[in-house]
């Protein structure tokens, strides 16, 4: 792609000689035929040495100026629709359903529906237009997929769960598996049957081997636009709020609800039946064991406000001395009390 | 199924008209035609205003009375039944080998063993009467599984690792792979052969993306009625007591032992060749580094016992303060120290 | 094999009667004929009563002789060296592709490559020889796997990874999935396509369920020799260094760098961008927020120094004391100033 119609597509401006693209790379890296882009000032640096053909900056960007600039109002949104267009997967099954793939007949496919080679579809299954559906993948009864959806590998989705569209299942994930809800019955664990299912919003990623437990009742929901890392454990009834994004091994006890814009970071913990405000910020290994207000930023086990949290790790990396302090005080008070009773 | 015929099944009593129950849901959801429960009296008030067909009551239960209620000796286990007997699995493949398995010649399948699309048995596998193997799954060579277990789909059980009855192993579960033991050989790590196996005890569950490594010699055993949530890690040659539970992403290292009926929260870890007591409580993201006692409740990383925990935790929000305090009693000695000094 | 045959290959030399050897077990467990081993000095009792028809020993070996002893440089690698002799693994598929597989024909294969049943490689993925690509495992695109690998069954790679010789990869592991990195449009998350791949450099190991996500741009890297355990977590652009370990459950945020011989236990965590020095070593659960130097040992949340870290754990043991040691004084301060008052 010229360079000239990737700034026409991007509404952006070409600043510079019109060059052939091939392919896009970091600034420091990037080839003469490579776009490359700006987005931090951070690294404004690079630009005076980069052999990039061109580069994704800001509208109001003045500093030093390689080969070519295209000028977008945000370079990081820009960088991604280019790598779309410049980078077509090729992951993606071809349309149609693989020989080898095991379709019941009562399934819907929706045009241009790709089933990769050993995807099962159970029967009553729905696939919408231009989903696809990864090898190795197995689909349950009555589950119903949107449009625009990627299934990758070996993903699996049990009976009855619902995606909306342009939802993204990274390979080796778990949708829609029995919640751990047990009945003590005598002394022995004996399973509840689940019957509720999972339902992911449009929009919605789920990583790679990250497992969402089907509801005991009703519905586990993953909202518009959130986002799940790898390894990620949602259990059953959980809520996570629209654009939330929830880094890689975190996970959550039962029937916990997070608002939406929350921001989980990886390996962060939560107990059931909690609330989560909206635009809460939960810190990296986290243990949750309490609501969490609105606009929130919490840290720790068990977590507390951020700012809390570290002035008590602070006082704790200096609470040695502190020991060694009141061992002098000691040593004073017994030197005064000694003399007051010499002076008796 | 009618609500007289359900709590005949139940050996319940049914107070009021008999209904046809076409489902079940909590009070607060349940429609005219479904069933619903009361397992804790904390809901009782919403006994007023529900709409089911019949409720599953304690005997004794002397509250408000909705439509009419199921008397029985525990309304939660009545519930897990009530949900099998009126929501048959779906997900269960139909008896039989579906054409696209492959089974080895010399593999033996009980009566209506169930192996799903894409499922693999291998040399010698032995599947006991009514157990299903998932789609995709893969059963190593001379694996031995017993009668009415459940594979569910794209698990993969490795050479002959061992199940008993009513065993549950979830999507994507990994059953015998190779612990993490190496002989270091001039700074290189080599991989040891495991030669052992893993053991899954009758009634055992296994969740989502678990895995439980094979020992490296012997077995690592998971014994009679232990439930693991999704995500869970365990190492070789590890043991899981009877009736023990562990919630999602808790890990242990190799050789650890845990009692039966312990109950270990979610991303707990245990280090290696630690004994775990009978009946012990584990707390949501303890790190466990000594044998604990049975009966004990731990929490906190080191774990330690939970009242301590707390103190010190309690202690530690206060640390900040206790600061401000030392200061104090610094000023008044040095005050006590000048006015004597004074006096001199 | 005839223990006068294994000490031969083993470069050991043999003191007692010569036995067929059958298998390989621990000194309590080992039957007549059966080898055994002594890796610590610690067991050294256990030779007294087993009944191993031969032990492997370090050369300097003088305690009690059992039946025979087969003096070693190293015993333990020995050990390592008699399991793979004596216990041929019989998970590897037999070589050639199996007729359920579908392999694209642009696939290049090796010599004696065996590819499992319902296996997918796609379009110009290539395969070293001996190389076995297990039972429902899915080769993207472009793959390059090395010679002599295992790739276990249901394991998931992304087109255009690449892996070097002797590579393991473990059942229900993920390799080259896109990277958690996203461009926020007006609030909205949209993922940004990552164009970079993961390479696994020769004699990695990559457990069960573990994920490695490829990277933005570039690569994602595991050198040479570096072991994976299960459920671990690597985000986009991590460099693992030569024989690190990484253990169970443990995770790193994106572009993370580890240098070599470094020693990860499980569960821990690392955030993103930091530089781990050679040597390290990281405590289980530890929660690692900045750059750790060469050699050094770090634990807890966040990471510090382990010495640190243990003087603080200590320290909050006896905080509830320290507290009421505190009132002490201030009482007795108090009771100073009374008296110098009193004395105006």
């Amino acid at each position: 792609m010229l360079a000239s119609e990737l700034a026409r597509r991007l509404e952006g401006r070409l600043e510079g000689p019109d060059t052939e693209l091939t392919g896009v790379a970091p600034l420091e890296e990037a080839g003469t035929s490579e776009l490359s882009f700006l987005h931090s000032t951070k690294y404004v640096d690079r630009m005076e040495h980069t052999s990039a053909a061109a580069v994704l900056v800001d509208r109001e960007y003045d500093g030093p100026s390689p080969n070519a600039l295209i000028r977008v109002t945000s370079p990081y949104a820009a960088l991604r629709q280019s790598l779309e267009w410049l980078y077509p997967e090729t992951d993606r099954p071809t349309p149609g359903v693989h020989p080898s793939a095991v379709v019941d007949p009562s399934a819907r496919l929706g045009e241009e529906v790709a089933v990769g080679p050993m995807a099962v579809l159970e029967a009553d299954a729905e696939i919408g237009d231009r989903t696809t559906v990864g090898p190795g993948s197995y689909i349950g009864r009555k589950v119903k997929v949107g449009s625009d959806c990627r299934i990758h590998p070996n993903v699996t989705v049990y009976r009855r769960c619902r995606m909306g569209d342009r939802v993204e299942v990274l390979a080796g994930a778990v949708i829609g598996s029995d919640g751990f809800g047990h009945s003590r019955e005598e002394g022995v664990y004996r399973k509840l049957p689940h019957i509720g299912i999972v339902v992911l919003e449009d929009d919605v990623l789920v990583g790679a081997c990250t497992t969402i437990d089907r509801a005991t009742f009703g519905e586990t929901r993953i909202e518009r636009g959130a986002k799940l890392d790898n390894l990620v454990m949602i259990a059953h009834n959980c809520v996570v709020g629209p654009d939330t994004a929830v880094a890689g091994q975190a996970g959550m006890a039962g029937s916990t609800t997070v608002g939406g814009g929350v921001q989980i970071a990886g390996q962060a913990g939560f107990a059931g039946h909690l609330e989560v405000g909206e635009g809460a910020v939960v810190g990296a290994q986290a243990g949750v064991t309490k609501d969490i207000p609105e606009g929130s930023f919490v840290s720790g086990y068990p977590a507390r406000p951020h700012r809390e949290a570290q002035l008590q790790q602070a006082a704790l990396a200096r609470l040695p001395g502190l020991r060694k302090k009141i061992r002098e005080l000691e040593r004073r008070i017994a030197e005064l009390e000694d003399r007051l009773r010499d002076e008796d």
